[in-house]
């Protein structure tokens, strides 16, 4: 045994679950006007975003997350032109939207310029260039009031913001309203994906099954998936939400076909095979999406622990 | 934010990644011929079994773990009668192997005596009186040997083993010879279960595609899956193994039949759905199991990191 | 490098700083009317006594912090006969008290009935057989109530209780009014000490400077000092406050003689040499007694970090 | 309470005791030809220089550290005139030893040369341009060699250097063969004074009794001594050795004397009435001492845990 390392970065999965992360150095720490700001170089995942505590993505271990994120409702949708992303500073769900040469418009709202510009100096393998795309609209105001106000339609609308922190800038973005106003700006047949929380054994319920049961009373058909994001400490689950006739029924091969047709980087997570099984959840998940009855609103909103 | 907790237990994931769980207490600590055991409380994972410093199994999480190692193999075979347990200390594995009620007899073989009384003692919760079923053989040996020299067949050979740690008393359980004895001892259309190390995005290949491309120079047949154990800090590996025409191709509907017809305990994790996505690895897991070239022998042992 | 430890018990000496002390076990943990209470057994100190998250004292150097608490003021006192202790819970300030065999009487006064028969109970090797020397009263109610109350006077009153942590059962212990109070129950060239908080270069402003200028308010005459108490992460303070002539000038000869007479265990801490050294204070020290300003009193109380 | 920091510095005061500090920033991390450096920032006590996992000193707490090394037998000394510093690398004893405008020449000897002027550009407050002052002869080679080959004397010989670790850069200037050394470069009436380790309640056994044993072998008169360097998390030995008759008689008056004649720069920790308690070690430190029986040779070299 070496000696063991002497400087840890230390993130709270929950109040009696602490991972600690070899620490490198730190690349930049600070406020912004909405939120702490840390940007931290790890052992095992590599340089890390932290917004106001909690690791938004790591070098390691994002393409899991952003693949996850973007991937199965871009490829599901046939022909999507538009894509709106709220948040997702980092600029690799820009990266995963651009990746689809169908695409010719991504508008992307994120609250906090500050953020998107250290992300841009110091994440360079996260967001990969995709900042200098021509097809992207960047804008920095607040994603819901931007949506009320600009009438455009979309093919797929992306939620890639924080946790709905108390006082944080995201919790507004976490409610039936909200969600409301997303389905007014789809194209028909276009789709919703929401980043939606912790989803493992043990933390399913903090958020996650409540964002589950409030899409569920905006849009007809949603299909809610996990995976794990070893830098989160935990599974990560996500809901794709929509109108039409549900694309999650897309067979593997189809899929494989449009990644070869139309996906202009290679992808690690995601093909056809990831897709087929991505969306079984196990009977203790189904259970509790099918138990919850919150519905997070405006005037009851739900805060992550 | 209430005052933060003051007791911990530290484990380590990696050398440079540790998972701290507040500790509430040391319910027995010891070493015994063949291991470090430590049976504790934490408030994360209530009652945990740590063998050699790595937790084998927590009271929150086993049923995913437990669950995910026995059911879908025993489940998919039509009429299981007979089961071999190698390891398994805590009754849980065993607790599900006796839950199918076709199931007539179970040998368990786990080496460590003192390891398996204090967890009759210590750990009501994981066997839930299993030991006492009068269809278990309990045998306190080396499983290899066992079945080297009894020439009993099974139906279904669980191998639930710790890892395979340099001096420990289990790395030999992992190369091709036993397998290739365990191939021998299973009756015609028998399967073999495997537990088989960490298998998120970063740890994949430390064993678990070793132990996969081991049993692949051994059986014809093998079906990879993953969980995630939040107490192990990570996703969890598993291989089914077997000669015959392969049961993972199961429908989700026969699954649920069977489950119905013969399974006599409540079931959390594991069902028809859950089971038809198991086994869709994502792209990054398949690439690495085919390019994967180690083959495990006793000459050419793999020691978990 | 063996393999690190893996229980830790965790203390913050402030909130940036953390002494963390390999954990045995448990003894006991739970929440009295008054406190919260912990006894754990570490390996770097032992058994220990934590109120409220504070280490109180530990088997391995509670010899240095009682010593220095009682045995200074006691030995100094040409023939001791009655003593009060405000605190105290575990006995081995009562061990020292008791110590001196000119000790007729001693009266001791611990909120916390639960607390003391816990200490009775699991801190052996503290209070060594103390609580049944007949000389002794123990009586459970706020020592600052009872000594208003009840006109008894002493040669020498010990205040040992916690730290004056905001909503805890000491702080008032800790204002001009009670030290006023116990100036009024000392026999003629009697003394007060008290323990004093942390002391070191970077918290010795915490309370300590404070402390010894609300006791300059109502004694003519203080004598701070310190000792390194190594379970406790830092110095830690304490000062004899008298009126009469002071007794700090006593020769260490003369100390010595008298441990000779009337001290019936051995010391490991305390002499005449010890005693010699132990009121100079370095520099940083005397200039930060000098400089403070604060009276603690009812009205406008100190709070320990 | 906020919320807890999430970056810390861990530092094992021993296996079973850890010391976690808040971590701002890591300013420099590497390895020279002898030993493994880095500059850290930390909240409780500011930038800090840590050679093989070892906090040297701290910006918080250096001037305890280096005072306590240099002031009491510089100061002892009637008209010092020249002085010798093994290691020392910060400067900061390099700053104490030139503070005395008796002092001519100050010949400084650190092994290391890029930890030397790692600690130029990074630890301005440490060194305080010492580094600059006319009367330094500043040496990069092994000072034990140093001092056998070049046969100028001195008025001190101050030893700086790391603990003595197996395998490290230092271990071999802490046997008899090189106190006989310094002693034979000393003038008449010199004194030779050495860092000696930890010296609290529960590890002053480590090196500090056998350093001060092989020390009495070789000079008639030791004085030990020892204070609380916060972030070493221990008190801290040193011990002066000579020949003549011995300095530390000299009164709290006379100390003061001249420190107001000849000392160019306030100092924070030590004056005569520091001076005068400086060297009063309680009961249990003189009985070990008394009791110690090694003797540090080369062939019988001693390392610290």
């Amino acid at each position: 045994m070496p000696e063991p390392p002497t400087r840890w970065n230390y993130e709270h999965i929950t109040p009696s679950l602490i991972m600690a992360s070899e620490l490198v150095g730190v690349v930049y720490a600070g406020e912004t006007q909405y939120q702490r700001v840390e940007i931290i170089d790890t052992v095992p995942f590599g340089r890390c975003l932290i917004l106001d505590g909690r690791t938004q993505s790591s070098e390691a271990d994002e393409f899991v997350y952003h693949e996850a994120l973007v991937q199965p409702a871009l490829t599901s949708l046939a022909q999507p032109r538009s894509v709106f992303i709220a948040g997702g500073g980092e600029g690799a769900t820009l990266r995963e939207a651009l990746s689809h040469k169908t695409v010719e418009r991504v508008v992307m709202v994120d609250l906090d310029r500050e953020v998107v510009e250290l992300c841009q100096e110091h994440l360079p393998n996260h967001h990969q260039g995709a900042f200098q795309d021509p097809r992207l609209t960047l804008i920095h105001e607040d994603a819901g009031r931007y949506l009320k106000e600009d009438t455009a339609r979309y093919d797929l609308i992306i939620i890639d913001i924080p946790d709905p922190l108390e006082g944080g800038p995201a919790y507004l973005l976490y409610t039936d309203e909200f969600y409301d106003v997303t389905r007014q700006r789809l194209n028909e047949g276009g789709l919703l994906v929401v980043q939606s929380g912790p989803c493992g054994p043990l933390n399913h319920q903090e958020v996650f099954t409540a964002i589950h049961h409030t899409l569920g009373a905006v849009f007809p058909n949603l299909a809610p998936y996990r995976v794990h994001v070893p830098s989160f400490g935990t599974l990560w689950g996500f809901i794709i939400a929509g109108s039409g006739p549900f694309p999650i029924t897309t067979t593997a091969e189809e899929i494989d076909k449009r990644i070869a047709e139309r996906v202009t980087r290679p992808l690690r997570f995601y093909d056809g095979a990831t897709h087929s099984g991505l969306f079984s959840m196990p009977k203790y998940i189904r259970e509790a999406l099918a138990a919850e009855e919150r519905v997070i609103t405006r005037d009851n909103p739900l805060y992550a622990a």
